[in-house]
């Protein structure tokens, strides 16, 4: 037997028990699609999966990309499989028909698209980074920009990255020094030098589009000097053929402990006479554009944290069901046969608390699909603002939490096949690599962490934290409505009196102390928010179970029904009840790493 | 600058000031050793570290070990680097002076093989197993089988392996079947398959004495009617020379995610007329034998787990030193310089938890050595008992919590690096994947949960479990004279009641209620225990840094206490508090997941 890659019955309660989805059939920009081309789109992402990427799984993990200083090579089952994503349409799957897209709400797209990103995280992240790329370009670019790179990136000759980091700058920004000179025809002259850029050079495709971070000469300092700017690999004639090599070269490739379906690229830009860029909007507001795509690549990252995490759980969930090892400790008679290894507790802790953290982190991430497309597409302009106040709001936790705790889940994974897991005859080992960047790129754990407490809580007198709380208390005031989730909705009320008491404490601080120290514990601040929002998602869940489950007297529905149940009640008895020991530590200050002096160490 | 492998003054403070060594000097066995003998000992581990297994560290890794159906590859530089260590001696530190030994107290040779371990844990694995094995035949083999066998291994030119995995049995050594029969000259005829056998199979040395585990055709069922043989792959006759390969063959090399210097093999015994194996003591008592081993390893491997998060401290921590990035949030003016990434209050928290995990992990893996030499050469035959008890009460813990938090160490250590961690252009990618198997090996971490619970606390009249308490309140007396450590001294006496209160519950709960449900958290007890043990280290090392302390006015001193101290109060503060917590979890039975039935998954 051979493990499903996703659970194909979590994805229809999900999108239609948790989300509804079929409601967005109302809106005008989804009035083509129902319920069966919502399915329909779901299981085409798992065929696409299961025939093209799942084969070559391993391969993809144990042959890295490789460059010869001339070009870079990779095995040649890549391209086919990027060739069936863009064939299938789920390259831009909620692109706009005209575009070449499918016009799917980006929940679908997310549920689509789960299943490649399962079975190759990084294969689909050329795709996926096209994809941001182009809704980028299509948001703040020209109309003669959207006709010259977007259409052949949406038509998947073209492929695009997002260039931001440098080698010395990092996660910090304001220190970008590549550099953008105003030439006579308009262009300018890009020169600088960019790391860690996933998809940065390949023979995948016909062309490279990188959006590019850059300073023009003479910009202020700082973030507030920072232009967007396209540069081709290969510049384009205004027919659309493809001109001369621009001045932008592969310098070296990165090996990487995962994610080793996409290369990771050091790239020079301008070694020579400069890179031809093309700005983006206007100068100096090009940190604000990427935002765009960063936020929504932050979105992405969650997305392959959670579903990585779902993954390796069914994979471990099938070993356990299968794999027969020792006895239970009420009966040690070793004539007795042995047990699959489901049958003892610890294992099914190990599969439970999988089961908790990755679906609750994935129902995270279809919420925030669901927000960015709300923030889009909702009915009146009061209900766009929300959905863009409460998305912004829980980006850093819908990137942080299932980066923090889909890797826990895949150790997990790990642990219940043993020895068998630490081998890659088996791809738990490789989930668990995979997994480890998400808490990485596109903004760490750390500043995240700084943008959720020390930016996005206070900013406009606290209004996302406070349409954050009163969201949450709206699905509290639905679970109440059920008998067997008052006792979860009471727990869930008292952790946001909890939470309420420590941000209060830590604004307070951040007003009456040094900041720094303030801020010093944002992480567990970051962690303490993230687990009541998952154990909010889990109180969503429940609500749908519940109300499956007084509805139905079928057997294995009613077993599924019951499974999200006591996951719901794992995630509320073991892991909810963490948040008070690290409230205590954020609201007294907790300051030994703080006060912990450079030369201690 | 390269990152020290372990930090010199560390390794120093433990021996003389945590552990007081010198004074086993009163030994006789140790009566021609010094404190000049013993830190010698130690920089010849650093320095063949140094030279012969640092500069292959990352060769070793990228190049894993191939196996072509007829013998076993690996990178040329491997044996170099093992026979400078069976050459310094380094292979069996402790053995006597007559088997090639230095006789060095095992504390000793514990801080000085931590340096190799840190520089290649696997490639170690070679001489540490045949160190395990020597000690092994030593124990309970014949005077003839020491000749034969331990003579050539303690030598260099024999390796040996400990072979009790198989494929369908797992963990569970009851189901053991690999077979033993009689010949009529003694010997034995070995048939069966093995898997994960670490060191198996290479041409390393002339032989490998595999230590295996069988059943003799008409033993009784289940773990008692296993015996232990000495099954050679090379027949050695009478005269010592090698004779005729013996009938067990390498069937395959399994691909691990992590310590690569080691091969970890497929061994298929007796395909032809069985293998010849010789008995080692009696019949059926071969399980017993295997714990003596299996103990000694259990050490190994949280040492390794240890040191391996110690070595990725101080890597991220140089990393941390020098590399310049951001600014702190009470300094955004983009026109001053970047501070260097240990100015940032959580890069500080990630370099002090990673402090508090590994120095407190490594402090208990010492303490072990210490008490395992304590067993065979204290001065009365009552504290040799004593130190047996406490000894084998602790390791379930020596093995697990290094292993647990070892990987987090590792992990920060990665994140510390940002991106960089990310890429094998730094090791901290390859510490995180290497440290990941010791949650698995020589007994998982649910496997030690259940040791401790259901077989060692309950087990004569809890005799270890108050042994333990004492040597943890003896601690707490002492700390207690230290004005600073009293608040530390109260904390551990209220976490002992909270543990007293947990035990007595499950306890009970293990006669009144069903079995497998009071066990089923075991692994949250054994969390709990383990913290608490962690705790007491750091008390002992607090008691060792408030004294020098209180002795100097040299400022590096002043400095390298004060960051252990505030190591304790990073623990005591952040990490201890979440026993809570679990010991409510462990008190109200919490049983999401053991009601959790297999259908619901």
């Amino acid at each position: 037997m051979v493990a499903p890659i996703l659970n194909d019955r979590d994805m229809a309660f999900w999108l239609f028990e948790v989300f509804d989805v079929e409601q967005l059939t109302r809106r005008e920009r989804y009035q083509d699609h129902n319920k069966e081309s919502f399915l329909a789109a779901v299981e085409l992402g798992r065929k696409v999966a299961e025939k093209h990427f799942l084969p070559i799984r391993q391969k993809v993990d144990t042959h890295q990309p490789t460059f010869d200083g001339q070009r870079v090579s990779m095995i040649p089952e890549i391209k086919p499989a990027i060739e069936a994503v863009n064939a299938s349409g789920l390259a831009c799957p909620s692109a706009d028909y005209d575009m070449g897209g499918m016009q799917l709400p980006p929940i679908v797209a997310s549920a689509a698209t789960a299943y490649l990103s399962a079975a190759g995280s990084t294969t689909l992240g050329y795709t996926s980074l096209t994809n941001a790329n182009c809704n980028l370009i299509e948001s703040h670019g020209s109309a003669e920009q959207i006709a010259k790179w977007v259409v052949p990136m949406r038509e998947g000759r073209f492929a695009g990255t997002m260039a931001m980091t440098e080698p010395s700058a990092g996660s910090s920004m304001a220190d970008l020094t590549t550099s953008a000179v105003k030439s006579d025809d308009g262009s300018y002259r890009i020169s600088g030098s960019k790391i860690f850029i996933s998809g940065g050079d390949h023979e995948l495709t016909e062309n490279i589009v990188h959006l590019v971070l850059a300073r023009v000469k003479g910009a202020p300092k700082g973030i507030k000097g920072i232009s967007l700017f396209i540069v081709p690999k290969v510049l384009v004639n205004d027919d659309g053929s493809l001109g001369e090599r621009n001045d932008v070269h592969l310098a070296g490739l990165f090996h990487k402990m995962g994610g080793r379906g996409q290369t990771s690229c050091a790239l020079s830009f301008g070694e020579r006479d400069g890179a031809v860029g093309y700005l983006v909007g206007e100068e100096n507001k090009g940190l604000r554009y990427m935002f765009h795509m960063m936020n929504e690549a932050r979105i992405m990252v969650g997305t392959s944290a959670a579903v990585t995490a779902l993954t390796g759980y069914q994979y471990s969930l099938d070993y356990a069901k299968e794999r027969p090892q020792g006895r239970l400790p009420s009966s040690k008679d070793p004539a007795s046969a042995p047990v699959n290894i489901i049958k003892h507790p610890d294992v099914r802790r190990m599969l439970l608390a999988q089961k908790a953290y990755a679906e609750g982190a994935y129902t995270l991430c279809l919420f925030g699909a669901q927000l960015s497309d709300d923030e889009r597409t909702a009915a009146t302009q009061a209900e766009r603002e929300q959905a863009h106040e409460l998305l912004d709001f829980l980006t850093p936790m819908i990137k942080s939490w299932p980066s923090e705790y889909g890797p826990r889940a895949n150790s997990l994974a790990i642990q219940v096949l043993g020895g068998h897991g630490y081998i890659n005859e088996h791809p738990v080992e490789m989930f668990y690599r995979d997994n480890r960047l998400n808490a990485i790129h596109e903004g760490t754990y750390g500043v995240q962490s700084l943008d959720l407490l020390a930016r996005k809580v206070p900013i406009n007198n606290m209004a996302g934290y406070r349409a954050c709380v009163a969201a949450i208390e709206a699905t509290i005031e639905q679970a109440k409505m059920h008998e067997s989730l008052q006792v979860f909705a009471e727990q869930l009320i008292a952790s946001l009196a909890l939470l309420q008491t420590t941000t209060s404490t830590l604004l307070a601080a951040m007003m009456e102390k040094p900041i720094d120290l303030a801020l010093a514990n944002s992480v567990k601040y970051l962690e303490l928010f993230g687990n009541i929002v998952i154990a909010w998602m889990w109180l969503k869940q429940g609500i749908a179970a519940q109300t499956g489950l007084d509805a139905t007297d079928h057997q294995a529905e009613r077993d599924f029904y019951l499974g999200k149940l006591q996951a719901l009640r794992y995630f509320f008895n073991v892991e909810l009840p963490e948040i008070y020991a690290w409230s205590a530590l954020l609201c007294k200050l907790e300051s030994s790493a703080f006060d912990m002096e450079e030369s201690w160490f």
